[in-house]
């Protein structure tokens, strides 16, 4: 499976191409292209951008013409700020991002195409296009070059992750037995009768399930109930220190 | 509703702040919290990285600890660059999002904190965090704040946005009528035939519905259909010359 390569049409900055660099790399792309670049290549800002992305740099190749930088290319997703009247299917970075995964997936070679800075892609350029990305905005729409990548490649690495949308540390991982949290509720309901902490009376039974509730909500481990449990006879004592 | 404060502790680089500002202001949020900046505030260098977003800057909140900067709020989540071995939850950017909007539209006071360039989050502003979000990347991982801001900023804006993944233009959004594309079915289907195009006769049916389901692949509009068959005509009309 090869990754999308990510196209950069015209691009003025090093900056940006090296922060594109960079950003590819976080999110395991690695081929860049340029394709016309109004500024010195290989470029100093690039590289100062790029940091631990030089490589990618290096491997970089340039070419004059689209028609070129495009050729071995069987699927070409170009980013747009703004869907333009193009009579292309407009994708969100996501629904793209799941495009190019699935065509990779079956050796289909695959590019994002961005256009530069000023005047981003001509029509010859979107003509050689399969489909259009437009990443949503607020009103406010002013994404460089450099941030339109990051959040394609973001996309990109999302559409194969299987990181579980929440997760826990495997030290609490492991929420506490019901025995240890019984004996947690016993102890604590036991020493707040003792401390007539329940009153009136007739809404003890109430008052016993919101307070268990509150601690279940908390998803105690065992090793967490057990500190409960001493901070409870820590304080007990505590008061019975003060009475003598 | 008021969208998510994003909070970054003891910032030293006015880029990054400016770079965090522009983010914010792309994907609708507002509210810009410093504790402890580590440069001199107000600072040029966000100033000018800012660009569009200089009312951000200019109502930015500084406090000298984290306690005070997040005294308002009721959900604090916390974004760091590699799950750290705390006991909270870790989120994907995606859920965490989601888990702020939710609260946002229950009127909850909600932030997103950051930690600094260097040492990032300390274990007291960790310690006032409900849960802790964690953007996933390739094995490089080399975010830095500005970064940060934007992918949480777009997963902010992506929990509210309709967009559905895949349309159209409206233009193109209504495909041809089946009257349409049955007139050019049957006018290409007899121009072929006169060209003698369908050969072996045996072969013919699947030729012609290969042709069909080719034609259908690509959605035609009735304008489209119309175009094709202005197509077909002039084609034709240059053989008869040629042969005259």
């Amino acid at each position: 499976m090869t990754p999308p390569a990510v196209i950069l049409s015209r691009p003025q900055m090093g900056e940006n191409v090296g922060a594109a660099a960079r950003a590819m790399k976080n999110f395991g792309l690695s081929e860049l292209v340029l394709i016309a670049p109004r500024m010195d290549w290989p470029n100093d800002r690039a590289q100062m951008l790029a940091s631990g992305a030089a490589d990618i740099l290096e491997n970089t190749r340039v070419y004059s013409s689209a028609a070129e930088a495009l050729a071995p290319f069987n699927l070409v997703l170009a980013t747009t700020a703004r869907g333009r009247d193009v009579l292309k299917e407009i994708h969100t970075p996501q629904a793209g991002a799941e495009r190019l995964r699935a065509a990779a997936n079956h050796n289909v070679r695959t590019a994002l195409l961005f256009g530069g800075e000023r005047a981003g892609l001509d029509n010859d350029e979107m003509s050689l296009a399969d489909a259009v990305i437009t990443i949503p905005t607020a009103e406010f729409s002013s994404l460089n070059l450099g941030q339109a990548v990051l959040l394609l490649g973001y996309e990109w690495l999302k559409s194969a992750d299987a990181t579980p949308a929440v997760r826990t540390r495997s030290t609490i991982a492991v929420p506490a037995t019901r025995a240890e949290l019984s004996g947690l509720f016993e102890h604590l309901e036991r020493e707040l009768d003792a401390a007539q902490f329940f009153f009136p009376a007739a809404k003890r039974e109430t008052m016993v399930r919101n307070v268990r509730a509150m601690i279940l909500r908390s998803g105690l481990s065992d090793q967490e109930a057990r500190t409960i449990r001493g901070m409870i006879v820590a304080l007990v004592r505590n008061k019975y220190r003060g009475q003598k």
